[in-house]
């Protein structure tokens, strides 16, 4: 299913079928329970898969939500790929980007709090595992299409790293922040209203600030 | 110097010279090491205040740390407010919003980390006492300053809590995704140059999405 988690390079190994299935039933729990704490106990009963699998094929329970955000990850670079080679504007692809990453994180909750957890709260080994494959291809993505942007005329030249940490932080802030949500505002978790009202500002903003003079 | 931190209101109470030395000895603990890892042993030493008294005046670490989080917010709320009674437009007050938060988490490092802390990974009950004072003020000075930009035609109508999550992420990232930046860009701390070019790009952004059409 997905290569190693401690693996170096982004090669695609054949998986047990028990490895995809613990990482399917990671996924499931998370999403039913709407949190990310999840024992290994639940995973194993969830999948029928010996807890000591986990041990043999991730290390351990880190390894394997390591595991699975680079399954996820796997198909996130896919359309990134697709998106880059695709017959559209510059900013009709930007505009997928944006809505692309809001989805993701409004479609699979858990995403969000698995990166905050692996990448920005963990060890500096794990977050340099999760950089590799979640945040070189986004950066690398944005460089080119901003290029790309430039070349015909759409975009003014940006600093891509201040546009990255600006671009994911105004999408990533409504989901990650849950307690600001729900005592700054009352609300509980982010809706269909939100989530599409989101997509509409951030697009603005972002379009509006690379526009060029 | 500041309000007791588990007080439900924002009374200024007088607190002993003992517990502002000891705020102030954590303070620049944290800002001189970069890191908001301190121990009771080194707040207490650098204070020359008995340990004894953090758990008097704080209840524990995390009290005293949610007090000095307080101090600083106190401050920053008057700045808040007199910007919000200032004789300037609303996209002025709107810049100055803009770089007075950057200049914040680039001037007070500690601060991003302990919002992340106290604020979004901490305990329910820890979170409702830090968006208290830190988020209700400033979700209150938008909703202000943009009902303001409406009536005087400087800016579109657009939604509260959507504004305040694009803005504040847009700046916060940067300074909190500590690993995406050493990992994604190889830059191991946010630059002068790096603080202006967001306020830049943050300020385009913003006050691009929120014009009139």
């Amino acid at each position: 299913m997905t290569s190693s988690a401690t693996a170096p390079t982004r090669r695609r190994t054949s998986r047990s079928d028990a490895a995809a299935r613990l990482l399917a039933a990671a996924s499931s729990l998370m999403i039913e329970r709407g949190s990310t704490e999840i024992s290994l106990g639940d995973i194993s009963e969830r999948s029928g898969v010996n807890s000591a699998l986990v041990k043999y094929h991730f290390g351990n329970k880190t390894g394997l939500l390591v595991a699975l955000l680079e399954r996820d990850a796997q198909s996130a670079m896919e359309q990134l790929n697709a998106l880059l080679r695709a017959d559209l504007s510059p900013t009709a692809k930007l505009k997928l980007h944006i809505a692309g990453v809001v989805n993701a994180y409004y479609r699979t909750p858990y995403l969000n709090r698995l990166i905050h957890d692996l990448l920005h709260q963990s060890s500096d080994e794990v977050a340099r595992q999760v950089a590799d494959f979640f945040v070189g291809p986004v950066v690398e993505f944005e460089r080119q299409l901003l290029a790309e942007g430039i070349r015909r005329g759409e975009f003014r030249d940006v600093d891509p790293m201040i546009f990255y940490f600006t671009l994911f932080g105004a999408i990533d802030h409504m989901f990650y922040a849950r307690h600001t949500l729900l005592y700054g505002f009352g609300v509980s978790e982010v809706t269909e209203d939100m989530r599409r009202k989101l997509i509409d500002l951030v697009t603005e903003m972002v379009l509006g600030a690379i526009k060029p003079g």
